[in-house]
């Protein structure tokens, strides 16, 4: 199916991708994932059996984004429940897959803890494993409803800030149905956008070094049918002075409490040239992504990844040859700057467009408010 | 000897590398090349008996960057001649190898017009042969000149702009000896640099989709035992935000009359970030690059290159899979924005240095009145 959609670059089948679900064959309950380190090359199905399969398949990349991976952590606590395993054990596995990943350890933990309440309440393992099931569901479900929400937000957003339509929406990393339990943060934006017919052209920076852009989101906007154009991340900077870029949308690794950005590495020097070009700026995150322990931008650490992400490629046809499993580009012993992430400073950013609402202009006092009024109210 | 360097990280071998030479054992004269498309990974070289060999390193990109093709140009019209070869014919091959290449062509036809002159002068195509390869070699010797005087001028301009030395400089693309009958441009300004002891880091742009960068700055860096660390190109911006850097160095494909500079893709929004956190953004070239028949940066028209360069990763030891040569990390079928290079307006440009001296701040008055002086003094 992968072959023939690539071949003939058309795309018949429906756009929302199985990128990860619960079944329950004859056989016995199992989480089905889209392996996403062969896309976009082949489009292949993981199915894990037990706890230990979704491990290895979060250990080796082929789910990853930080709302699915949540959800992939509870649907473990819940496969290794319901198929009668020790949930404890599998749920200090499952954590520890990523250890770094902070909405992993959320999503096993809430499963866990609805395991243990329902069995502290009627001591049967069978309706504890119900339990941790119907959490895992209702997170997937949440997180759904969560882009859905930002979507509509964002889209609202883009018309008011460009009431002339047909927008031209650069976009970086990949934020789509991929990393996500719906259909993501800023990639729904412009899903929505492009629904509503009123996207014009989605950009696709390619996003160096892991190549997220070219290698998901590029696959993501060919399922969805959009008008999209790749391009290496430094050619927007040509886009930005052709005036060929109406707005930028990004996702976010994390918020700290005075509106500062974390993200993908190449944001901020989007920032900078959208600033420069009067462009909006815009950042697309659920709320829980804002961390009121991190106060400033200063207060991020910046984690460096390995230098062989930079000096080499890779690819998953690549045959191994180099430190990192790639192809060596430049000479051996070369030293790599090689930052996963960049902070762009609040007032970089025009909005920030949560589940909530749009936090315009982004300021401290503003992002407290919506903060407290999420923690009052239900989504709406 | 290129695997013993690459495997101990030292290098005890003289900086100067034999890119391209001239040469007469007791076979013939010939021409030889440093293979450009084997490197990093391996240093060979390219030994060409005659033009015909030499038109296919040039095709090949083998020998390739733009003051270095005019020289190539010129000794193969030498060879010819020295070899008894038809001339003009070599000439029109020589020129034909890449049609958009400005110097070559110059290169070829200044050891053209040498060779008849002295063959109208005296009948004698032994001597005319000797006037070619004379011509041939005044272009090499011109171009190593006028790199060392840049390299003096940009070295000076960087101590007086950056009084505390300890120069970090952040570069794009490859400008150093690779591109040059000398040590090139702005690379040769941070060659100054560190030979003065004033070089305290180089941070070499990857530069995609080639990765010039990588294969080729990093190379030459290795090689004069610079203190080096390469990055992606998005990853510019962490480094501005963090102060890590002192001065943006880049070279020049082409410059306006109103001083707009054309240069390899990525250079724009180096200056946009150079400017955003008030680093000087100086641009090194020769004055042959200005054009004064561009009046200004929105008559440049930007060349749009294959889209597989970047929805396809190359790299000399990659087997050939995609239309590209490469391997595919993009959905088959994706378009790609690829433009050659970007225009950076003066009013982003700290200054140019140029061989005849240092023009800031950059307007078309001061270009003129460079140029026009150019042609009367020698080169001082």
């Amino acid at each position: 199916m992968a072959d023939q959609y690539a071949q003939t670059g058309e795309d018949k089948r429906p756009t929302g991708m199985p990128v990860i679900r619960w079944e329950e064959p004859p056989e016995g309950p199992v989480v089905v994932l889209l392996d996403q380190t062969r896309l976009p090359a082949e489009e292949v199905e993981l199915v894990c059996t037990d706890a230990s399969a979704l491990v290895e398949a979060i250990r080796t990349l082929a789910v990853r984004g930080a709302p699915l991976l949540g959800i992939a952590g509870a649907y473990g606590v819940a496969l290794a429940a319901v198929r009668g395993f020790d949930v404890d054990e599998a749920a200090l596995a499952l954590e520890g897959a990523r250890p770094t990943a902070v909405n992993l350890s959320v999503g096993v933990r809430r499963a866990v803890a609805a395991y243990r309440t329902a069995l502290a309440k009627n001591g049967d393992t069978g309706a504890a494993a119900v339990a941790a099931l119907v959490a895992a569901r209702a997170l997937h479900r949440e997180d759904a409803e969560a882009s859905a929400r930002m979507a509509g937000h964002g889209l609202e957003l883009l018309d008011e800030l460009l009431p002339g339509g047909g927008h031209r929406i650069l976009t970086h990393c990949n934020t789509g149905s991929l990393v996500s339990g719906g259909e993501g943060t800023a990639f729904a934006v412009a899903l929505e956008a492009h629904r509503a017919g009123r996207l014009r052209r989605l950009w696709v920076d390619e996003t160096r070094p892991l190549l997220q852009g070219a290698r998901l989101t590029a696959y993501e906007a060919a399922r969805s049918g959009m008008a999209y154009s790749l391009l290496t991340d430094n050619a927007a900077g040509s886009l930005f002075a052709a005036g060929e870029v109406d707005a930028v949308l990004v996702g976010a690794d994390r918020i700290a409490a005075d509106g500062s950005v974390a993200n993908k590495v190449g944001s901020y020097p989007l920032a900078v040239l959208a600033r420069y070009h009067h462009v909006p700026f815009i950042v697309v995150a659920p709320l829980t992504t804002v961390d009121p322990e991190t106060p400033d931008g200063a207060s991020i650490e910046v984690e460096q990844r390995p230098g062989y992400e930079v000096t080499e490629v890779t690819a998953p046809q690549v045959t191994v040859t180099g430190a990192g499993g790639g192809i060596p580009v430049a000479p051996l012993g070369t030293q790599a700057y090689n930052p996963a992430f960049d902070v762009t400073p609040p007032e970089l950013v025009t909005a920030i467009v949560t589940e909530y609402g749009v936090l315009s202009p982004v300021t401290a006092e503003a992002l407290a408010e919506l903060s407290a009024r999420s923690r009052q109210v239900p989504i709406g």
